[in-house]
């Protein structure tokens, strides 16, 4: 048995709170009950949401990125995509012995700057340091704590509902590949922090989640499988740039499967589409639908030739240290 | 420069928000303004308190405890030693590919026994798997999350106070020694959580920390620098058994800066004292006084032949891999 499920089976068994709900979701959410928590003008939280990520990507440093700015983004999207305005980041680093203190100072910038960026601040953290050889280089755990109104569920999706994508998608695995075999591209990743984006449409959005590990393939069969919907994406519609898709191909790898780290997906009611889109619009060009969801179970895509094909969620060894 | 001082050096310039306090204490306090969050009977919190802590003790598994114990309990402990109710705790684990199931199992385990036994649940995780070689077995960083009526402070101690030891000392620190050097000793790690305690006696207590890395001498002179008092600890009340002083005397160690993982130390108004020392034997016999705080500045001890001694903050390297 995987790592990742030992700990998902014994967790099952661990004491359960009322108070705390989504505990299977991008974070858990705080029931605060009868009263509420004042944040800026005309925003009353009525629930505390706590959400954590451990990152060891590899390399560390990354055109468009190094795992500072993926850790703090990382953390601040999980908060984003529920709905929640992220108040504060915890940083605890994990050090080989002899690291580059200039590679830490360019570390510890990158996360300044989206601290700063973003407006969330770093309010508390932890330093260890190993002998050499017991780490590779540096590892970054962030965990972080934001305030809703109203979370977005990924259990929220409805018959009738388009699916969005934020931008283009996949280019930060295939940045990170590129590095890894030498490749030479122009991508960079798309790593970057989507609250801002996320405070402007999230009230118009049914179910929301960031396609990182696993990429559209896992996410969304979360979103299909927790909502009990289907969703069909149109192949030309895909947000895959010409470039990301000759290295997947190139690689033997599936395009649906392709971590972002700064993009979101989500199932948006007709009503609402226009409004989504061109608000998204001024954020990044790329934001557009992508799909639809229907009645039914799954996701599937349709091929510009017209027949469906299903997109499972990636059951094999992903890429490992893309995050 | 080391890598602590090379990342406190950097957070200095992060941007900072008025809501949060004490973010250079155990954990930070978010300020909920005019509104408070109810929790159970008579509990109205105005503070969200927020920690974090990397561990990577070795061995991972000692007497008295384990990887997983230290980290949920280190967590528990920060939060407390504020005046925190913990309310979640995120468990963020990087583990080498190829590590033993049944010791991840063992070790999950003892998480949740802790999670069950202070009733504070793990609301949200997450896991990464390295290939062999790029950790060693396994890192855990807890970030916990609680309520408190009010903080107690580093810097809340006055003279006139008592200085409290909830127990034993350097117990935690002794047993990891004792394991590397494959010396027999029955001491056994003192990890343990003080949510239960400090809920009872927190709201009689001046100023409070547990003291961990750095042990009574990093721990005490934190309060006496922020309190702007001076500690005179007694030696013949010092609560260190005679075998942890043996073992720290053979291997050439400071008693003083040894870290426990299940005691904190406070500063006590005399008018609250039998109180707060009832209440505390009921949960270890051998809670007491150890010394008193008195106008002046800096950490002493008083031998038992009647001279003073500065105890200054450890400013070597310390034992690593400890927590």
């Amino acid at each position: 048995m995987k790592s990742a499920e030992i700990i998902s089976n014994i967790r099952k068994s661990f004491p359960k709170s009322s108070r705390w709900k989504n505990i299977e979701d991008d974070g858990a959410s705080f029931e605060l009950g009868d009263s509420s928590i004042e944040l800026g003008t005309d925003f009353f939280a009525k629930k505390l949401v706590f959400t954590t990520d451990a990152f060891i990507v590899d390399p560390i440093f990354f055109p468009g990125g190094d795992i500072g700015k993926i850790a703090i983004c990382g953390t601040i999207n999980d908060l984003a995509v529920m709905g929640a305005k992220p108040i504060g980041i915890s940083l605890s680093l994990v050090i080989e012995e002899g690291f580059s203190a200039e590679d830490l100072k360019k570390i510890m910038q990158s996360i300044g700057a989206v601290s700063k960026k973003t407006g969330v601040p770093v309010v508390t953290g932890d330093t260890k340091v190993t002998e050499k050889g017991k780490i590779d280089k540096i590892a970054i755990t962030t965990a972080g704590v934001g305030l809703a109104q109203k979370i977005i569920p990924n259990s929220g999706a409805k018959a009738g509902d388009l699916i969005i994508s934020s931008g283009d998608l996949g280019e930060h695995a295939v940045t990170l590949l590129a590095q890894r075999f030498n490749y030479q591209t122009k991508i960079r990743s798309d790593c970057q922090p989507l609250n801002k984006e996320l405070e402007t449409v999230g009230k118009f959005l049914n179910a929301c989640k960031d396609p990182t590990r696993g990429g559209l393939a896992a996410n969304l069969n979360e979103i299909a499988d927790k909502s009990k919907v289907k969703i069909i994406l149109e192949e030309k519609s895909l947000p895959y740039k010409k470039e990301v898709v000759a290295v997947t191909e190139l690689l033997g790898l599936d395009k649906f499967s392709l971590a972002s780290e700064g993009r979101f997906i989500a199932s948006v009611s007709e009503k609402n589409i226009d409004k989504v889109i061109k608000i998204l619009r001024k954020f990044n060009r790329e934001a557009g639908v992508i799909g639809k969801v229907d009645k039914g179970r799954g996701v599937f895509v349709r091929t510009e030739l017209g027949s469906l094909r299903k997109i499972e969620s990636p059951r094999g060894k992903l890429i490992p240290r893309i995050c």
